[in-house]
């Protein structure tokens, strides 16, 4: 098999998988992403409130992220209004809940928006349900993906999540991840990004069942009231305790150190880098592969980007492209 | 000159301008739609009023007009959002505002709205100023074109309708003008939408100075707050005051009678067609050609246009279109 012609799927959704979707397009032509559906804030989570759509936020980012349209038409799909009634809705957002209120079909808003923004690659949500994450931690039961990513758990503590009503894996996400070659999770929120993907119904069989190399890219930055100290073997641990299943085969981690003042901004909020602990990868049932997949360019997000902070340090996608297509 | 090539510019925007634009883009390859800019009703208003834009609606309605592209893209355009915060906002309307935003500039949010939309010719705001209509009738003074449509006239007054600030021609627009072999005036509401055209200050001087015959498709029914009554020779008159020159070389007016039973739900509204009086065209410096313009079709408009009563007595745009090229 050519590289070229290897079948990759991405797994999650959002901010985690942009710049390797965005360079994994280069490598391959047959690209996945496999989208998150539990996005319940800010301008997501008002247009499904108010208009009973599918979330379109994490869906929009990937489309983005392999799209090969003109940088105007980029922007504009991510381009959120400043103000009035209209505050806060990505333009893109604002498109797919569109076309699914007037097809009644979101698999229609999807393509169409591809078209639009002429991606290379496929974007396919994980389910087509909607689907309530729900958080037990404790005593304390919380609802909703953004509240549970915004939600402190008490230290040591790690949170039981399920859907309110079960989600289905959609049938078109299914034969993708059959035939697949390779599935990345891409880095994401534990807890409210990569849980709510892997927790819909049929992902885990459809991991197991297919012949395709499972690896799993590890986050770079613990979240303090998530994963505080976590090492990138408790990412494992957790991903696996979603699934149920022993399903990674590799772990990429990142070796490469943040530049003292991009640390001391991190330390301010509590957030230090993933423990790499090389004794758990001895014992460890997967392979761990090292690599200094860190970007050291200048931040380069677009202008209406919030998360000028959070993406500071972040992975430079072409490196984990290529680290992964080693694998292949 | 093959008429194909014929440079035609149809003056008028919204509704009146669309049947119009949507027959004569088949019969030229130089059509260019100038729009009137002071609409501040509805979605358009909320738009202008809140982040500061100039009106988008009824340029949105002359390039889903002029538009070429698959049928599910010109739906999305006229799209409007059922409930919500975004309630009565059109896609197309919300398109040509991000635009506006990201790039701070009009043009470029008609000239990308009309790329996705395939256009076949060009739409150009006749003028770029943010301009508010106000009307003097009697000794009441209405500020706005919305208000100014909503408005009863006492019965026989001709209002005084000028802009707050004055509003410059747009250089493109003149240009246009300029170099056209016809100016077609579209049918629509004389005192809310083609009086704000025609006020734009440099647009009588163009129309004067221009080599291109100057045709005025007569409306085809009266508004009983505002033109009750009204002859065909009444709207010319009217059309002419507010350019102060006598510029119109022909108007075409429709002979056809509308069935009984859509005359008749018209009547429920006080609205009867537009009094025909050939004594009038025999004194008249223009040429009056009557012909049988009305659409006989079932409706077939997109399922989200409120104007379904509206648009029941209307111009079959070909008709009308064969008729425009025989004066060429």
């Amino acid at each position: 098999m050519r590289k070229k012609d290897a079948k990759i799927v991405v797994i999650g959704g959002g901010t985690g998988s942009f710049a390797l979707l965005s360079a994994l397009k280069n490598h391959t032509n047959n690209l996945t992403a496999l989208v998150n559906m539990a996005d319940d804030g800010g301008s997501t989570g008002l247009l499904v409130e108010e208009l009973g759509v599918l979330p379109p936020g994490d869906i929009r980012q990937c489309l983005v992220a392999l799209s090969n349209a003109p940088e105007e038409v980029r922007e504009l799909f991510s381009y959120r209004f400043p103000r009035g009634t209209l505050r806060g809705h990505s333009f893109g957002n604002l498109f797919l809940s569109a076309v699914e209120k007037m097809t009644r079909n979101f698999n229609d808003a999807v393509r169409l928006a591809g078209d639009v923004l002429q991606i290379q690659g496929r974007v396919v949500p994980i389910t087509l349900d909607r689907c309530e994450l729900v958080c037990k931690v404790g005593r304390k039961k919380v609802k909703g993906q953004y509240k549970i990513s915004q939600t402190a758990f008490p230290t040591g503590t790690r949170p039981e999540l399920f859907f309110k009503k079960k989600a289905q894996l959609n049938p078109e996400a299914k034969d993708v991840i059959a035939s697949a070659d390779m599935v990345v999770i891409a880095p994401g929120f534990l807890y409210a990004s990569l849980a709510p993907a892997l927790l819909v119904e049929g992902v885990a069989e459809a991991l197991q069942n297919s012949r395709a190399k499972i690896v799993y890219v590890c986050n770079l930055v613990n979240k303090p009231n998530h994963t505080r100290d976590y090492s990138v073997h408790d990412y494992v641990q957790e991903i696996e305790r979603f699934t149920r299943k022993n399903l990674i085969d590799y772990v990429l981690y990142n070796t490469d150190t943040p530049s003292e003042q991009w640390l001391k901004r991190y330390a301010l909020d509590e957030e230090f880098p993933v423990r790499i602990d090389k004794a758990e990868f001895k014992i460890a049932r997967y392979d761990a592969i090292g690599g200094k997949f860190l970007s050291h360019a200048h931040q380069t997000r677009n202008r209406n980007d919030k998360f000028i902070k959070r993406s500071l340090i972040r992975h430079d996608g072409e490196l984990v492209a290529k680290a992964l297509l080693k694998l292949l």
